[in-house]
């Protein structure tokens, strides 16, 4: 008996870990909201969990700008940022992450061949998956932090019927002047090396130029005087900057112009309130008051007109807020979760 | 009678505004901190005001990162940062700002090849226009924004015996490491543009490789997004990356580099309480929480150990706390320089 029990729970460890395998889905040409085409578009996914009997339990968690879902893979779980033991947790890589089909690994559409994509576009290609590939019609809750928070965003006015509830963690419906700025000067600094789209270089050149210009962002100066003296800023910048492991030049600009061109309200004349009126979802929207990154006036904004829950935070970890206060995060979304 | 003082108050008019000119001064070599030397330096500065028979009323003001005494003229008169019917101000261009020997307009020490200087170098060769040339030995205030506040700080720990007050603003003793990240994203950006320093490109690299790193730390994303919608960001961005009007590229490197590696303790063996203690003036520090360009930390914690004045502010404008709190910290100035 007991070695039955062991073998049976020895069993279920596999399958959590092949679950947690990324999974890879063809979902055809994909026609993208500018009219272009990603030719024989590719998702990459992970699931965590278990579907249950009447799928009513699905979470669809969107990676952020730069992730991937094997960046996630630490926030699911009992006492996590989704509880596995009740929800099944669909974590989709973003089109443009180097992972799904993206400026740095498509056969036919290489680098800049690549067309500029929308967070429509991703969003689409995750309805797609969830419908075509895994044949959902509705699912429980929309979640993800940064640009997974933008995805979120986009997925409640597109899909309105979809999902019961959506999380959007410093997220924006629509960038604000500061966070446009912000991915300019990282794709000006990134095109101001000659070398950065050839793919013959020997750094990477996204992290050159890019590592000591998202640090201003990131967490506050409280918070990054705190953590590096002026030693250890030197020793972070020299090791930064020659990451060769860091994001693809090519895939960085694609997706920041991606942000850059959000907009909920795009099919909705620009209206905000008519975008918000079309939200079926209930809402709660998770925001940090220090966030430079993706500053949280937008998301703040949208969710008055959303009526929708929310958590505002000010610790100094800005956008990075989970670092600074997880738990109380956790906590919150658990609750939202339930309701 | 009344013709006389017409003719009297237009001799006036045109006194000032001849004193307020640009004059140019030499000090010949100037031997710098590194051992290295700056050949026949020239220092630029201009005068405000009346100097009082006993020499008493003398307020040097120092520049900040970027500029020159031209940008300072507003500052001074009555009413305004320091009343010039009461002081007499010379306003010095600091070494490498394109006014003072600089790489930009060295004869034969021209771009990269004009020596590294210190903010200590900027204060020496200051020091040596004030008893040189202008044959002062002592003066009332030495005061600065910014870069200009940085000197300040270096003045009272060099020459504790020459003022009798010293006020910086938004200065730092000693940079933190998130200012150096700053400097550093600027100037590897520069740097990226294989012409920076060739001398021969058509648009400004500095300004293109700079304006909206800049923008990211110079004032609150709060205050950013108020003055700036989408639209007005865009435009921003197009017209300030290509000003040919704005800084030379090497004076940039030179200058940031000054700020860079400035530590007021580095002639007390790396300690700021032996620097502090040699600190004979009094000592006014102005510093706003919200800055992400020169971040208040290094400068309040120095004011404890001066146990100086602080005005310590918490205002939307970040760097530039002037925009939003002129009169305060004028009114404050006024208060403290009549002390």
């Amino acid at each position: 008996m007991r070695k039955a029990l062991y073998l049976l729970s020895l069993l279920a460890l596999i399958h959590v870990a092949a679950a947690q395998q990324l999974q890879m889905a063809s979902v055809g040409d994909l026609t993208l909201v500018s009219g272009e085409v990603i030719r024989d578009c590719r998702i990459g996914y992970r699931t965590f969990g278990h579907l249950n009997a009447d799928k009513s339990n699905v979470v669809v968690f969107a990676t952020w700008f730069r992730g991937t879902t094997k960046d996630l893979i630490d926030f699911f779980g009992p006492g996590k940022l989704v509880d596995t033991s009740k929800y099944y947790v669909i974590a989709v890589d973003a089109l443009g992450d180097g992972v799904s089909s993206s400026p740095s690994n498509s056969p036919s559409q290489l680098h800049m061949t690549f067309p500029k994509i929308a967070i429509r576009d991703m969003v689409n290609s995750q309805h797609q998956l969830l419908t075509s590939v895994l044949h959902l019609q509705h699912i429980r809750a929309v979640m993800g932090i940064s640009m997974g928070g933008m995805q979120s965003f986009q997925w409640m006015v597109a899909y309105p019927d979809f999902m019961d509830k959506v999380i959007p963690i410093v997220g924006s419906p629509r960038l604000a002047g500061y966070d446009i700025n912000l991915w300019t000067a990282e794709n000006d600094s990134i095109m101001r090396d000659p070398a950065w789209n050839k793919g013959d270089y020997t750094d990477n050149p996204e992290a050159e130029a890019t590592a000591a210009i998202d640090a201003l962002a990131i967490i506050t100066p409280q918070k990054f005087n705190h953590d590096n003296d002026r030693q250890q800023t030197y020793a972070k910048l020299t090791k930064e900057t020659h990451d060769p492991a860091a994001f693809d030049a090519n895939n960085h600009i694609r997706q920041s112009q991606a942000m850059m061109s959000l907009d909920v309200s795009d099919t909705f004349s620009g209206s905000m309130e008519r975008a918000a009126a079309a939200v079926k979802a209930k809402v709660l929207v998770v925001a940090n008051d220090t966030d430079h990154m993706v500053t949280p006036g937008p998301a703040l904004d949208f969710a008055k007109l959303l009526h929708a829950e929310v958590l505002e935070l000010n610790n100094d970890c800005g956008h990075l807020l989970l670092d600074c206060e997880f738990q109380r995060v956790a906590d919150r979304i658990s609750a939202f979760m339930a309701q």
